[in-house]
């Protein structure tokens, strides 16, 4: 591999889910938008392209934002069997404020119209449509050397009216794109006993499940 | 760029649904070992891991899953007016026996238990979990050289029994795979004039939606 062009299997396995390490220093306007073009260039449903992204840097909008994500966690924590809260204890979950930059990503369920090529059998592909945009996004942050946390700490109905987004137009990531010294080099859920990974054999199977 | 190892952005600009393009050259047990490795990689919801991959190659199981979505096919077009039918009718969807090769990606529910970290409040980044290790397998292919394209025409019922997945375990996608000569420079449904792409910048909003 050369330094200057990393391999899309080494981005694979450097990425990382950021939230420690966001060093405060905003993302540049050609980087974000070379991200949101890696985005806007993954596959969809029928060509739907049902996804629309929301910049948001605003201060107080992040701060007010991360209050939030900061309630959902107390929740969560409160919700855990004693055993499991003290691993969930030094687990950061999110840095909103600290990125200084969140991606909204959001789904328009209805856009393509009533004819919709793949999905009159699966509807589910349109979501995942989103899926797929979320992930060239955190590759190509990931080669930029850029952080990206998604943060599913928040009630949908709360980023919605924050953001004003109109329906049938629901958020489905607020991501935390920022500057990091390094990734680290194992997921903070591994490093932090919350989970381990499974053994790829474990998941592949022939023929029938 | 270097000529071996292409870019993040080279590989998210080539990657295309692939239909028509396939050799019916099988992928070797190496590159498939590749590509499935590159989508367990990639993040989940709480660490889950909630995906696993079905390989299908029985000549007999393709056949009899392509006859299923060809009838799944036609009832589509059946539903479509007449001008949208006769821009659909050339349009390939899928390639299940050329391909050689069915990798059914699947969606485990369970799996993490009782208190999944981040899906709590968004249940749905679960399923969203499925649809990034289905992008990381869709890039590394196309770092590969090996063509994609993702089925979306069966009825989930169908698949599920013809694989034996066991409740509550869900197929969410059925990808072809296998060797191509060349990606596609535009695709198909831009070609065939069934949607055009969206402009980046409608899709980008500062602050509120």
């Amino acid at each position: 591999m050369s330094e200057s062009t990393p391999s899309v299997y080494d981005v694979i396995g450097m990425r990382r889910d950021v939230r420690a390490e966001f060093t405060g220093q905003v993302v540049s306007h050609d980087v974000l938008g070379r991200l949101l073009g890696a985005a806007h260039s993954a596959p969809s449903v029928g060509n739907t392209q049902p996804w629309d992204f929301v910049v948001v840097r605003d201060r107080a909008t992040l701060a007010t934002f991360a209050a939030h994500v900061a309630e959902a966690r107390r929740r969560f924590a409160d919700s855990l069997p004693p055993e499991r809260k003290s691993t969930f204890d030094p687990i950061k979950i999110e840095g909103v404020e600290e990125s200084g930059t969140g991606v909204v990503v959001t789904y328009d369920p209805t856009r393509g119209g009533a004819h919709i090529l793949g999905r009159h059998t699966i509807d589910e592909t349109g979501l995942l449509s989103v899926g797929l945009a979320i992930e060239n996004l955190w590759l190509a942050a990931t080669a930029e050397g850029v952080g990206v946390g998604w943060v599913s700490f928040y009630d949908e109905q709360y980023l919605t009216e924050l953001l004003e987004i109109p329906a049938p137009v629901r958020p489905i990531a607020w991501l935390c794109v920022g500057e990091v010294e390094r990734f680290q080099e194992t997921p903070d859920l591994e490093r932090f006993g919350w989970r381990e990974r499974r053994p790829l054999a474990d998941a592949v199977h022939l023929e029938k499940f």
